[in-house]
């Protein structure tokens, strides 16, 4: 009779159990529990404190459980980054679309207004084993053999950082800033003076606020074809420091050297077009000349404040002559710029490599940010006629993503004396549309 | 002794229990309700039931566990996902490659056989942040600068559906369906009137069985080199309808309207080889002349049931002349087509792009579609006299899978009066191996 | 009382109990054995017993929870790595860079030093469906019209092992073997024989240790632009076999034949430089002459045995002619080469293909190899004296990883007779960095 009951209660009790969702590790033992208790067997304290045992099972385990899950799971993931990490191409595959339009205005000389692809590149870079990096860029926009294209072709041995390859000779802060990071649509007037991308072999020594550069190159992309000379070669150093660098607030100072031994021909020639690439027409050129080596300097400065900005830098160029009799001659020139952005964003000055890089936006609607800049560049000495010429400009930006950005320049040659254009002094409005990939 | 017999039952029960696969949770109260009910403790009805829990138990807790389990799995591997996905490149690399073979009969001039990469292109594609998007194509088959061979080279705006930068000018049904993709391996002879592409902006509006795009574009992918004129303009507009889109029946209309102002030298030259590439040799050739500005338009229809379809266009040209003197003139020309899958396949007709796209076989073996072509042209008028041509060309493609096509054509140029090439009827079998990336 | 005592003596037990980190199945059973053996309802034998069975069930639980947990964790991460794979694209993109420095001893003739980019590829490679593949290659190194640039451009029907596109004509094994994994710097002088890539189609057979291929080809990448002859076409096959295959020991035998009809203007021109390219001064010119077809064949043997191998290929090619009254010419040549890895390396040999592939070094420090080779080139006979050529090269290679390659070459051409350089016999030292993605 006892029993009967027993059996009744265990019914129900066993009904509560099954339903509920809990880990019912205890559930059994509950049973067994009542079933004791009702019985006489144990006493109330005894039932009351195995149930508590029972409950903190349950909690235990379930937490437990979730330990082992978690634990396990991690392990498989790791196994499928790892497997996905394999799989996926060491290759990175980018480039650049540079969309120009301009409106040039004749003056003495023709200045045609058009559109034009300004450059179009793509570029594939990665790293090899954990101790190599390559990259290999070309622009389809270039002309004559198609070599002429190819921008960086490169290999990098990090542990020494050398780079082995055609590359930029280090030079100037304004060269040494991708096109797609400059502040206006065009580099200042004395960019003339940069020898730009040879093939040699350049280390670099960094730290947090400072930079040095330098390496030796040969003379282009390809083999000396034919010519009676031997290709040219040089040498180039930089050296930058950040003497202020936090708070967003920096202040940059750099110096470059370049000698250049000239083979080939041993001819030479500067010349410069309006700060608008769409005309063809130079206002500056000092056409070819004999020259036996040419030694640059540069000096940069730059501040940064927030959404302002401020940069120069002075160029001097001297040429050793190459025929008898021929004074060496030696050009300058230099650019002020200044830009503020009207939003809450900032140029992006990396110090371990003394330039520019990609500005990011802050906020939904973009990056906007006005500018402008004077550029003076001085092409005549001794015999050498190249004419000198002054260009202020005035830019807008708009960064509408860190990969988007849309540009207008206006550009006006306030004075040009001397060179084969004397008096030509055209303005220019100028516009990009920039994609980077 | 009761006892001992008790510990001997208890060895077994717990062989086998440890033995068992199941959670066995509920295996020491097992163990317990045994000796419990030998011993009396509790009776047989308490026994079975507190089993039953025990089983339940078992049950209960397996699924409980791997709730869990499953929970904390998807969890993690929501986190590789997101690592992969991040870690993914955006560019999409892709391109074509087109062998041409092809045999041309001589008749009065000279047409030669042999064989030509026709097309090789590589392009990148991606989208950057969600908004905007870009493509950059370039034609390794190209001649003079490198420039020459970039073909898409722009950014899109999607939520304006804006696309700035060089891309194809809106124009004719056969001229914005992919050279992948047409009919027959060469376009019919009054493509010769497609301005193809050029640096712009231009946007489009559609819904499922409609469109219509717009948009004004420099001229051609340089800056005006030299020359003492600025680069010309054009504006182009199509709009396209399909007033029957379902149940594998498609009839579509369209129409095309450009202007083009010219610039540079202010000539114009309109000429065709016939529909077979691998010869040089046009039939007709305005030769250049002067030109002010030419107003082109289309009118398309097209009609699929089907592995059926019929389409054609006609097209008219006038150009508005430089030289004082000289008499307006007026080209025209028409296609007509017709082709038949005898596969059970269909042209990949997109209403909302108003052109064909990708054929992709239904099944095993691929597609196969024969095709007739007409094609006229007419360069003659007032002083111009560039000849007229009628052609007709017979086609077999086999789509052997989305990705890769052969094409075998028969060309038979009918009669040819006028211009440089009067009275040369040459006839082409070529052959065309295609894949696509 | 005795009921006290046992409260007690379970509010003890509880606290060891809910403090263990282990899976508790069995506290709440522990705590309930130790009040019935404590009150004499079970007995010492059974209370251990349950005990026991208690933690095998632990043991138990543990191991069965981890099983659940692992299959479902693996299940979650085999739809992880199936959706990243669904979303890898099929195209690889890989190339090479290969950046040469050289000096040249002027000689007779102009001879200059310099540095070139030798070549810069890209390519886009990846399989369709599964039984088509194709691979696109350009060398951003080359002269002229852009569709010079480009190399490989075919399509693969894998299950029939055919190849239709622009590739390789199957002849040598210095030819056949990429510029990547050649011995030398360059090819030895024979490879002027060699007719390089055509657009054609092509097959091969091939077991574990021979191969055999053959097809028929047209004649360059563009179709015959202008002239009034059509362009040439051409048969090509190759077999070899590897009578010895294992244990690093290997035994190469190979046979190329080559026919070819000239095209276009009917004439030919073998020349060739120092196997120095820097130089663009050819020592041996046999300058344009008439030619209907010329016939090549090539015998190749190669021995390797762990770290040493020996090489030669010797060429002979007769030219038909096409102006009546010249007689028949025929040119031959031949190289030898042996190299020895200076590390536990040896060359790749691929038997299936007739030809080496990559080193990959077998030590943290990459491999070396010391290699020497002679070669001879006969441009000389009846009416044609494009003079004969004798040059030996040594070299040492540094392959540092799989994908980066240094190597040095001293070339020196021992001897030239005839020809338009006559006893003009320079030497060089050339040096590659080499990398390969």
């Amino acid at each position: 009779m006892k029993y009967r009951n027993l059996g009744k209660s265990l019914v129900a009790g066993l009904a509560i159990t099954t339903s509920g969702s809990a880990i019912a590790a205890g559930s059994a033992v509950e049973e067994l529990l009542k079933a004791l208790y009702q019985n006489g067997t144990i006493d109330k304290a005894t039932y009351e404190l195995v149930q508590q045992a029972a409950k903190a099972e349950d909690a235990q385990n379930r937490e437990q459980i979730r330990e082992i899950s978690v634990a396990e799971s991690k392990k498989v993931a790791g196994d499928v980054v790892a497997k996905v990490k394999a799989s996926k191409p060491d290759v990175k595959l980018g480039g650049r679309i540079q969309l120009d339009a301009g409106s040039v205005s004749e003056d003495n000389m023709d200045h045609n207004s058009g559109t034009e692809i300004r450059r179009a590149r793509l570029f594939a870079k990665g790293d090899l084993h954990k101790d190599w990096g390559f990259k290999l860029q070309y622009d389809f926009v270039s002309k004559g053999d198609n070599t002429n294209g190819i921008q960086d072709a490169y290999l990098d041995y990090k542990p020494l950082k050398i780079r082995i390859g055609h590359a930029k000779e280090p030079f100037s802060l304004q060269n040494m800033t991708s096109s797609k990071y400059t502040t206006f649509i065009e580099r200042g007037l004395p960019h003339v003076f940069a020898e730009g991308r040879n093939i040699g072999i350049q280390t670099v020594r960094n730290g947090e606020n400072w930079m040095i550069a330098g390496g030796i190159f040969g003379d282009g992309r390809d083999g000396s074809e034919g010519g009676e000379n031997n290709e040219g070669w040089g040498a180039a150093a930089r050296a930058t420091i950040a003497p202020i660098h936090a708070d967003g607030e920096t202040l940059h100072l750099g110096t470059s050297l370049s000698y250049r031994n000239i083979g080939g021909d041993h001819t030479l020639q500067f010349k410069e077009r309006p700060e608008a690439h769409i005309t063809d027409t130079e206002i500056v050129d000092t056409t070819t000349f004999d020259a036996n080596s040419v030694t640059r300097g540069v000096l940069e400065a730059a501040y940064i404040n927030g959404p302002f900005h401020v940069q120069g830098e002075y160029y001097r160029t001297s040429v050793e002559r190459q025929l008898a009799g021929r004074k060496d001659v030696t050009f300058s020139g230099y650019y002020a710029e200044a830009g503020l952005f009207l939003t809450n964003d900032t140029v992006n000055y990396k110090a371990s490599k003394g330039s520019y890089s990609k500005v990011t936006p802050s906020g939904e609607n973009g990056a906007w940010q006005i500018a402008a800049r004077f550029s003076s560049l001085d092409l005549t000495d001794e015999d050498i006629n190249g004419g000198t010429a002054e260009s202020l400009t005035f830019g807008l930006n708009w960064f509408a993503t860190s990969n988007i950005r849309f540009s207008a320049n206006y550009v006006n040659v306030l004075d040009v004396d001397g060179g084969p254009t004397a008096g030509d002094e055209p303005s220019a409005f100028t516009f990009r549309s920039q994609v980077e990939f």
